[in-house]
């Protein structure tokens, strides 16, 4: 699999923005908010892959949760696959802790699931899959 | 700059590496001690970049005392660059907190330095440059 993105939690957007486009030297090249996970996205090109940084949009969103609970920081890792479905079934059929029945649209144009921390040495892992056509 | 690898602390090397060839469905390539550090490591190729595992040698490791405050999970993410001294000045000279006065040698052939969470919105940056010739 291949490392697609990491996902920074934050609390400000913006400020976030400034100091990651000088921290990695490059700008940020697309924003997007994606409603019904509750997040505002920003994304930087760090070689063949991608920082994410996420700030919640409102109090349930799974981002202002982590933020609440632990604070700023690295939230999940995303491994990009080239058939979800067919890696979900695999993964759970291992013991991981798919927490997604069926894959959904997250951001950048993509199929994404999750798998649950405990199976995975504390890190939410991030399936994904582009969407094509 | 390129997201070279991310760094996950793990209590237990050994079944942390089976888990991860589980999950990544890729085999540990390398391991290695790097016995100033404290750790023991294990290196996953995902893409262009890779999932560098860490296990605590003994109880002063930096691997250690994460674990105990926070348990497993991602501990850094590391962005390669050409020239490190030069990284270490502009970023210090951002307001970055660079944790180190000179880069050392970590693991994987590279000099290596940290940059404080604090100042990237509670994320341990790791700056590495390869260790040529």
């Amino acid at each position: 699999m291949k490392l697609e993105h990491l996902g920074i939690a934050v609390k400000n957007l913006d400020s976030a923005v400034s100091l990651y486009e000088q921290l990695l030297n490059t700008p940020c090249y697309k924003t997007e908010r994606v409603d019904h996970e509750g997040v505002n996205t920003a994304f930087f090109l760090t070689g063949d892959s991608k920082v994410e940084l996420l700030q919640a949009t409102n109090e349930d969103s799974p981002i202002a949760k982590f933020v609440n609970n632990k604070g700023e920081g690295i939230h999940h890792v995303a491994f990009e696959v080239e058939n979800i479905e067919a890696e979900m079934k695999r993964l759970a059929a291992l013991g991981f802790n798919v927490l997604n029945a069926a894959p959904h649209k997250g951001a950048d144009n993509k199929l994404v699931c999750f798998i649950h921390p405990k199976t995975t040495n504390g890190v939410l892992v991030e399936l994904c899959q582009e969407i094509k056509g």
